[in-house]
């Protein structure tokens, strides 16, 4: 039962702590930077792509599931796109006890698994929109340090894959993916920015990026997905072509919306403490514990309770837990304060005299639950430690980001920088090479908090079209 | 609209065209036996896992995600599992530009992956049984013709492993096992033998394996899963050991439950028929389908009634489809049943006036679907059809045994083939080489349908021992 080292001043030292002391991850497999799924840290996933896989679908998209490897080929189709994935796969190339003759890909993304299929499905206007997603795992030779859910080898990935008439037609799909995403992140409770990337960060092959990015560890940022705009980049040269109401034929536009395993890793990073994780109820494995406090005579009055209070909230369709295991009450909470369950319900002797449970949430707040309104009580303590944790997380978002006026400002606060900038790649390399980190991108629909107008460029002093934009360093 | 081959004297031919035509696959992917999941045949898989899922941690196994990828000295420490696996597995041995220092498998199955990490998890007796499953692709490369669903080079996959304290407890998880099966077997309709293999034809590495087979397409059987008791095969080489109550070290006894993307073509094979795939309600995409039937004189009443029937029953949780396209209404039913939907319901304006749809099951059985009680009549719809799917099925499995009673005999049937067998390998390799099968092995719980006792022994006519065996021409 070690303390944990501090958030604010070791962040990366207590993530890689939590993560492995909540039991979400292990990381002892005998391939670097791959990573084993716990059963607690599944559950948490599976919950985290539930909430994925519903937003989705409700703007129509639907699922489909392409093989994991591609032809060496095909791959090479795109150059933009295969001069940014070429170091970094891993290559098949042996069948059995034979050579390969086409060498495989093991994916780093879909683009050039789906896109010569997309050719076929994608014949008459009356094919458009095509909207599909596939929740796969992509694969990337990183040659980065490696951490839990954050950078790894084999990963776990949201990836939505469309083809739109026209160039409005996929704007607006980028809109459509930005509010699916604004609702996902209510949901894991994480304020984020929609930044659209200068073009030199863009994804290669974009038109250009819009990527979401939170603050942590202080002047950290960590790109927790991202939404691209591809133009005919990729349909050009893979000949998704379709023929309009009025016979000619025409490239599609396409868009690609992409998520991962990393919204994990920012769940825990964003909403963790001195004490280990703290998940949202709607990404939480077990949305409350019950510790039934044994009485010192060794009657079975709390046991009992804690076992019907457990059977009421189970039938009732809530994710619940009842450790009746031998260790002492404290070891328990102490136990499921790091998982980071929302909320304990403690049932002792003066809890069964009451019929309320003593519950007692992740942030500490106390109220009881009625034994005989228990759905009811948990819903509603549900709701209210949700409301404090997107509260707390509001919070901390908006000191995250502080004004930087001048270049030599810029790498001695502790935060995200907002700067003016004239738009200029020149003055945004001048800002990335002060801060020994990158420009973020400019807001894509506005800030989400007050801030004055922007002032002369931090670079080059230009006050005519000078904007704010974000810069920060990546974790 | 081309007819489709006959199933019963061109089995293959109408199963390649039945999957395609109901498009569950596109098989038109540039990678040999692999092929691309649809929409819709995505969402029939991910129906049936739900089964697996909700059955098999009933049981109270918890789910977890290994890496794909497996270290080569990792993978040879079984040998007769080395062995099995060496000529079909897919090798990783390039990351970026470079060679890596030890190449990597892509899982063809996950013993080697897992059990290395077992022997770090499983120290006490407190920590057994150990028993988690994952979903996840496995890789195989397959030599032999491959056919969507059943034999594939990617494979969608459901695999438990369990560690267990002795061999009495591995022997009641495969009891457990054979009951969730049966349990799922029974959501998909899908009747079934349980045959202990012979010891010659066990999963390589295990001490004796149970297989699940169907008859299919007259002789021929497909296996459609299997547990498996490994003993201490692999905890021995891998060093899986516990601490006992009374502070002895022992190894572990181990199993395995395996189930993959067959199930579904399983479920084609056995319910389809001359018009298409026929899915039970547990696993069809959509459960019903509303075909509004316009007015000769244009009037919207119809399309109307049919809107307000879909969002009730929508509303309600099932899973239906509006088919308010252009079409006419013979190409959408013939559309909607190949692709298996189990109920159509047809509003037109006699429907409008009575305020009841005519329903009509994939079987043809037609009744009614009142308005106002829309829910609950399919509800009873889709529960009688479930029946009458299950009681067909269950008629055709009965049929399609008989009994051998010479070596002479075995070929000329177009049935599965039930023989007296002694027991000794030699007798059932003379059975082998004359069916030109194999010999599939004894039913583990005893036969589903009534047979006479078995006589002498097929191949030496020995009397002593002899048993019931099935034998069969696997697909």
């Amino acid at each position: 039962m070690a303390e944990l080292p501090d958030k604010t001043t070791a962040f990366i030292d207590w993530y890689l702590e939590v993560v492995e002391a909540a039991d979400l991850t292990d990381k002892r497999y005998g391939v670097k930077g791959m990573n084993i799924w716990t059963p607690y840290g599944f559950v948490a996933r599976r919950n985290l792509d539930r909430v994925i896989v519903q937003e989705i679908e409700a703007t129509g998209s639907k699922p489909v599931e392409f093989p994991a490897l591609i032809a060496a080929n095909e791959f090479a189709k795109e150059k933009e796109h295969i001069k940014g994935f070429d170091a970094e796969v891993f290559w098949v190339t042996k069948g059995g006890l034979s050579e390969l003759d086409v060498p495989l890909v093991l994916r780093p993304t879909s683009e050039t698994a789906m896109y010569p299929v997309f050719a076929l499905w994608v014949r008459s206007h009356r094919d458009l929109p095509l909207n599909v997603y596939q929740i796969v795992n992509v694969f990337r030779y990183e040659t980065k340090t490696t951490r839990p859910f954050l950078r790894v080898r084999e990963i776990h990935f949201f990836e939505e894959h469309t083809c739109q008439a026209g160039e409005p037609e996929a704007t607006e799909r980028v809109r459509s993916n930005l509010g699916a995403f604004a609702r996902m992140a209510a949901a894991y409770a994480l304020p984020y920015l929609a930044l659209r990337r200068p073009d030199w960060d863009k994804f290669p092959g974009a038109h250009y990026s819009v990527a979401f990015d939170i603050p942590v560890g202080g002047a950290r940022t960590l790109q927790i997905g991202s939404v691209h705009h591809y133009r005919q980049n990729f349909s050009e040269p893979y000949g998704i072509r379709y023929e309009t109401a009025d016979g000619r034929q025409e490239l599609v536009h396409q868009t690609t919306f992409g998520l991962s395993e990393r919204l994990l890793g920012a769940i825990v990073a964003v909403h963790g403490d001195s004490k280990g994780v703290v998940f949202p109820p709607s990404i939480a494995p077990y949305e409350a514990v019950i510790v039934p406090i044994p009485e010192s005579g060794g009657g079975e009055g709390p046991l009992a309770a804690a076992r019907a209070l457990y059977e009421r909230l189970h039938e009732a369709g809530r994710r619940v837990f009842l450790d009746d295991g031998e260790e002492r009450p404290g070891a328990k909470y102490y136990h499921w304060e790091v998982r980071g369950v929302p909320l304990r319900l403690e049932v002792g002797r003066r809890e069964v005299a009451s019929r309320r449970a003593t519950a007692v949430d992740r942030l500490g707040q106390k109220s009881a639950v009625a034994f005989d309104s228990a759905p009811q009580d948990v819903t509603s303590r549900l709701e209210a430690f949700d409301r404090a944790l997107q509260e707390r997380a509001r919070e901390a978002f908006r000191a995250a980001f502080a004004v930087a006026r001048s270049l030599d400002e810029l790498p001695k606060s502790s935060k995200v920088r907002l700067v003016s900038w004239c738009g200029r790649e020149e003055c945004g390399h001048r800002v990335e090479a002060a801060l020994d980190g990158s420009l973020l991108g400019e807001p894509e629909e506005g800030l989400p908090f007050e801030v004055e107008s922007p002032g002369p460029c931090i670079a080059c002093g230009e006050t005519r079209d000078a904007r704010w934009a974000l810069a920060g360093r990546p974790l």
